[in-house]
């Protein structure tokens, strides 16, 4: 493991690192920021998990989203993965929203994916247990995320009870299994079984979750995407036939851009770090 | 002047505008952002203009610093220019340092730049008057900026005086006469005549500053260009000298980046509110 970037940043040091993923087969990137908490004497920190969307990699969340200043403040660690494998060898396609940069953060089945895309193993299990190796963190853990990324942290969140915290999203894709974002990708990854795609299906998977982990969304009313790929309604109508606790706010005005994640990222940081701190 | 991009942020807006500049003879485009106190009944607000460095655009600043966070907190305006004129028709180098996206703040007096390269006149003139016919904002301004837009704000202040309410620079280039990337900027904007340097040059300026605006500047010891093209401590011993006033802060472990920019914005946005709220 390589670090390939370090900067000071609101008292702490926000870096990148390398290294060879077992899971997925190629080199990849992520970014850690640890907070002035981090330095000296002090007990393991928490770490909240951050998954980005379609064509974003690691470099995307720290450079936009100015969660740093809420990090430091709570002392908390933040980790941003890539949002798929990487690489020459790695299969891709020329559109913005299959292949390399739209990894979905679930294990694909069919070719030419299976071979590497396998996000899911990556961000639950093999990316931890590097983190908490090399970097003086504890075990709890939570997760967010935007757009892809947000169906990415609830999915794994519902499918791995007791692994995370707390979860929350932005703007995510709630139902990929019914808009064309998902339908295509779930096609592509998963094949025409719909069975499985039902299981990386945020709307499907509270239906039956054994684990009753509050969800905090935060959701645009301008989003660009809201009627076609995002349609939050479809998780209030789910949540609330399964009794699943649920807060959804529409934000009067914001868009799917980093602005919005950048106005509201310290309401969900705060948010995590009372579940982080809470201890369980 | 049209509107390109309107963003919520913050509770207020960002946006981005172009326009026909008549000082530079191109189309320019400026960024604004409209803190929630922008909306309804309100007094016209302060505004505070940044100038970005060498490379940059009007992007740069609106999507990594996170100002808009305290400008919103303080009620204050957010202006930032783009950093030289550009276009087609608008001369260039293939160089980083010269030309579009190095514009360095100054009216050139040299071919083939004199034509378009007046970003003095526009900083100071043309895009105040802009935003103030505009925008419900007062007269009162501020001004700062990073590296080449530290010099920026420095030398604009000091030569406009009554101008602007305050000034504060990041990792400004105090002494553009002595250092590799100024001399070669100079050099071809301005010609051989080292008299006209100086007058575009903080720390000549300052030894006979008619009005004593005091300076905050932050710089990281860090920088990977803080002996070569920065060298703060020419400012000190020139303020010292003349009796200028002048906060410099050497930030122990920051870098040139934009993360050293979002760990302290904020405290330059406070900075610049206590100055405009006061009047004058």
């Amino acid at each position: 493991m390589e670090r390939v970037e370090r900067r000071a940043c609101f008292g702490g040091w926000q870096e990148v690192w390398q290294h060879r993923s077992a899971v997925l087969d190629c080199d990849m990137r992520f970014a850690v920021y640890l907070p002035p908490q981090a330095e000296g004497e002090h007990e393991a920190l928490p770490v909240l998990y951050w998954l980005s969307g379609l064509t974003c990699n690691e470099q995307n969340f720290i450079t936009k989203a100015g969660a740093q200043r809420y990090a430091a403040e709570h002392g908390i660690v933040l980790v941003a993965p890539d949002t798929s494998p990487r690489g020459e060898d790695v299969a891709n396609d020329e559109a913005y929203d299959l292949g390399q940069g739209a990894g979905f953060y679930l294990n694909a089945t069919q070719a030419p994916w299976a071979a590497h895309f396998r996000m899911e193993d990556y961000v639950v299990d093999e990316l931890p247990r590097l983190v908490e190796e090399n970097f003086p963190v504890s075990s709890a853990r939570s997760i967010s995320g935007h757009s892809m990324g947000g169906h990415g942290a609830l999915t794994l969140a519902l499918r791995h009870p007791g692994r995370y915290r707390s979860v929350s999203a932005f703007s995510p894709i709630v139902a990929p299994s019914q808009v064309p974002w998902g339908e295509k990708a779930f096609t592509a990854y998963l094949g025409d079984d719909r069975g499985a795609w039902k299981q990386r299906d945020a709307v499907e998977l509270v239906a039956n979750a054994s684990e009753r982990l509050p969800l905090l969304v935060d959701q645009g009313d301008a989003d660009e995407f809201l009627a076609t790929q995002l349609k939050p309604e479809l998780l209030e109508i789910a949540c609330r036939g399964a009794g699943h606790p649920l807060t959804l706010r529409l934000q009067p005005g914001y868009d799917h851009s980093y602005y919005f994640i950048a106005s509201f990222i310290g309401e969900h940081v705060a948010h995590h770090a009372a579940a982080l701190r809470r201890g369980g």
